[in-house]
């Protein structure tokens, strides 16, 4: 019986516990053995593998996090650890290795495909959406229901307080989870990485005194991505209150952005591409990544999962930019 | 100034708000005027007629339900209550009508075309997801997370009970809701209306005793689609059980599958459609609905929205077949 | 060193887990060790015995049901099978046995206690909130969010659709979890077991339609128990629509409100008792059920938990009663 | 007919809502006429009035926030500024003053007492819990529950990853949502301003590596109390890491803890306290607050509420201090 590996790898993403199900359960349908290793590249460098069977399956698809664990591991960069790192594999008689994961885990598989001879699969896990080749990733759309949900939870004492909030979401260097948490909570204004030319503190300052000015009892949310602002979020409440003379308060969103049960989408999302990467290693493919563009499962070499960068829909930012400037400038320009 | 309408109409979804807000706002970045008629068809009718502001729609893309409200009105059916439509939108100089709503609202749309001059478009806002001419309708995944959530609830006390239910969700005469709640909640049997052949009482008898032979500590969940067994839930859970001498617990989800704040993909659609609708108004465009196929967005004649059956994807049927299969199988004929 | 068991019994109910955690923890620290029987009664009976240590209760409390699973096991009120019972704990050489259910599982422990030597301890696990001698039982609160969460969804669509919903809630025979959904989901009316008199049809049907009159474009939500119409919510909202002439939709809740994660009401409530439980032990106290009243743990003869009837607080339904008075008849009547 | 007023002061807290409902309706019920005023003791000041009608209060109590929006306002101490207020209350003929808030509003209601005739009624709105004469206030438990709710979050990232985590939590100056949330979300320890000693850094170094030697693999969630350590999370976490040579992560919660839909416990107790603070004002009673103590409504003199500490539950603190520890060394020292 031929024998397969997967881990879980770099930051966890609601929804891997559902790849990993799929993957399971799919290999098993083809007469596949399954192991997990945990903590992603420390786990097989370690050895610490764990025999992986459909019936320990029924009930991970509900839960965050991953329960293969995962972890960083910038020491696999180096040609030892990997050479090691495909000698375990080989000790198992493992024939293809599933990487769920971000660009880092990428890398990675890419590196560990060079030395050795085993099939590397890759399929997309992470909350930042920031992989070419693939619409989303696993992950990603529960991260924007929690950072959404977590946004209009402050929206209500703002309202109730008439204050103005800078909330920092999650993205490494993305603006995915802000763009898509400012449309969705009808921010006012928002501040990513993508946008050109950035906004200045000017401009932002201006925006909250005109609509302080127009709706004097009302709420302001701007959204910040996370390692934009120079001294992030505190610094930029800062600056913004020193500019306008109304307090704006930090708001932090932080690590709940990475927990919690994946929504719908993300557990669909996650048993597709997961099913698919078993199809992909019985096919004999290797050193590709499992995508979804349009719709439709793709196939993308690893190497241009993470050597493109991933641009916003560009429709996306353009509605955002109407409507928060809508929101702002209705009755005063009236 | 030119005036357009939006009215919701049919079955109430969640997104219908922040897609009402889109189209005021966006309205408004164009200087159009915008007024509602609350309760749909009816409300043209009756003129009910409310004016629609920027400034009110700061809060409402948060809320679920609709607060134009909505109703089904088959009244709207005769030619004489479709020209009296004609006539009050006429007199408030309305040049077009925005229908956010279902299958037999833009047959109702679609009637009310041929006796008025000014523009229709249709936004789909259904939960059902039951429209050709778009891959989502705004309100449906919102629905499916509701009733994943609701069944992940079932679930627990079936497994603390090693019971088996049966749970039926809704769809009017579609196996959307269903296909994606049983993906999502890794469920072990569906019955969706799209099944050829639709599986018969002795299969799935023979699934629950399979599974009871190889888990008997634990749940077994199916996932049945409304109007589609006579009887319904209640009168298959007595056939099951009475089959297989297992009792088998009916639980209809009902109604709560309708309410429930907006997830952040229902808003995000929403928006983008509404703001799509707006601008399909202003290209002179007529008798169209404003869809998203492959992650564009089309505009679809509103007759083939409805004439056509929108089949459900086969490759997400077939994924679930094989995870479900495995789940219940796995142990016995290892 | 010392024995104590601990089983779940009857139905399941959130908070048990943590429960679980507390007792396990709480022996620990006193040089107690600590067995499951997995299914309550009918485990011990089979000897279906799991050791528990405090390295596996780290994660269980944010869970719902039981991860020691639960059953009903009528066969248990014969005495051969309660003796069995009392065998297997003594071939265990186990001394105290902590049961976590209701007034069935407590009719149980009781007829244990007469047949087997060591501790008997309850403690008050159901969501039904059903048991003399304490104000609250472990997951009340969490049913009581649930039902309320369901019927704010309900109440949505129903105030979209201007329509009436009669909603049944559980509670066996008790009407507490209607009466604190009902004052919480702020419904117009509710029918439970304790009301005296019941209301009757007319009475029932006249609320309706004078509220139909007062705000005919307003929902209008009924709260039922369960067990206590004749035909259930079905047959109600059939009575109801012929008699108003306004259709009424029932929306039975059903096991929903069994699951979900435990509310942090309900996590503490469980952690208190369970470590009382133990304490109880350690002072050798038996045939007593754990029980919180005013805020303070008390001890309770098991068979007075069962024996005398548990009244609604009368001020809370005079409350509600109050305020869904003022819901129907405000406008009409001014 | 009598009139009365109802202001929201201070810090906004979930229930806000729903106590405004009880109290509209129950003075509609005997004859008292009910008007607000926003944001709240300024609001009075400035005459922002809005008359209250049991019409508008039918959805109110499903949301966060408060309709009637609140404020901070110092400036109220001075006698100028609560004389105007008086004067305000007057030219409306209002006879009672009802004050939804915390200490700082009841200081503020007491003032105005010694510069109005009328009655002056406080009700505990906030979701610190820090004052005395009232069990719980309204908002505390909704508070504990989205804290507890964004530590299960974090505890699954953390869990995947077995990191440690510094989690700050709101309560102005007193441990209340501290201790609970860490009973609630199991964790391994607390920094609370009311622990004496304090826990000191090298214990709570020494706690991290006495777990990390035992379960490596596993998370560590540590829950500080707001405005306690100097420096606040993130210099906790810093000196934490260099201590233990474990990277410790700081996660504030922020201001979601004063957000979202109220939970059924804060909606029901709003809607008592709201209830008895109308029959306080029928039976002449003034600088009264209206608390709940072991279940029973109490009126206490306003000036006891915030001129005496009210501590934790030393009970809560001995069970969360017991369970903690074993969570902690269960492993190592057996």
């Amino acid at each position: 019986m031929k024998k397969i590996a997967v881990i879980t790898s770099g930051g966890d993403a609601p929804g891997m516990n559902a790849c990993i199900r799929a993957i399971v359960n799919t290999a098993w349908q083809h007469d596949l053995e399954v192991i997990g290793f945990r903590h992603g590249f420390r786990g097989i460098v370690e050895d610490l593998n764990v025999p992986l069977h459909p019936d320990d399956m029924r009930l991970v698809s509900q839960r965050g996090g991953t329960f293969l664990k995962s972890s960083r591991f910038p020491e696999f960069r180096e040609v030892d650890v990997a050479k090691k790192a495909a000698q375990v594999l080989d000790q198992h008689d493992i024939s293809a290795l599933v990487v769920i994961g971000g660009d880092g885990s990428f890398r990675g598989a890419h590196h560990l495909n060079q030395y050795w001879g085993g099939q590397v699969i890759g399929v997309p896990g992470t909350i930042d959406n920031d992989l070419a080749g693939t619409d989303v990733t696993i992950g990603f759309a529960t991260a924007v229901d929690t950072a959404m949900d977590a946004i209009d939870k402050v929206r209500e004492t703002a309202e109730a307080m008439a204050r103005v909030f800078i909330i920092e979401v999650m993205g490494r260097h993305a603006g995915f989870i802000g763009l898509h948490a400012a449309i969705a909570a009808a921010a006012e204004a928002m501040i990513l990485p993508e946008l050109e030319p950035q906004p200045k503190l000017a401009e932002l300052a201006d925006g909250i005194l005109q609509a302080r000015a127009a709706f004097p009892d009302s709420s302001y949310v701007v959204i910040l991505s996370e390692n934009l602002w120079p001294g992030g979020v505190h610094e930029l409440s800062k600056n913004l209150s020193k500019a306008t003379g109304v307090t704006c308060h930090p708001c932090p969103l932080g690590h709940i952005q990475r927990g919690g049960r994946p929504n719908a989408q993300d557990r669909i999302l996650a048993m597709q591409l997961g099913a698919a990467a078993v199809d992909a290693i019985l096919s004999g493919k290797t050193a590709m990544m499992i995508g979804l563009e349009q719709e439709h499962v793709v196939h993308v070499p690893l190497h241009l999962t993470f050597e493109r960068d991933k641009p916003l829909d560009a429709r996306l930012v353009q509605l955002q930019l109407g409507l928060q400037g809508v929101n702002i400038t209705s009755k005063t320009s009236k």
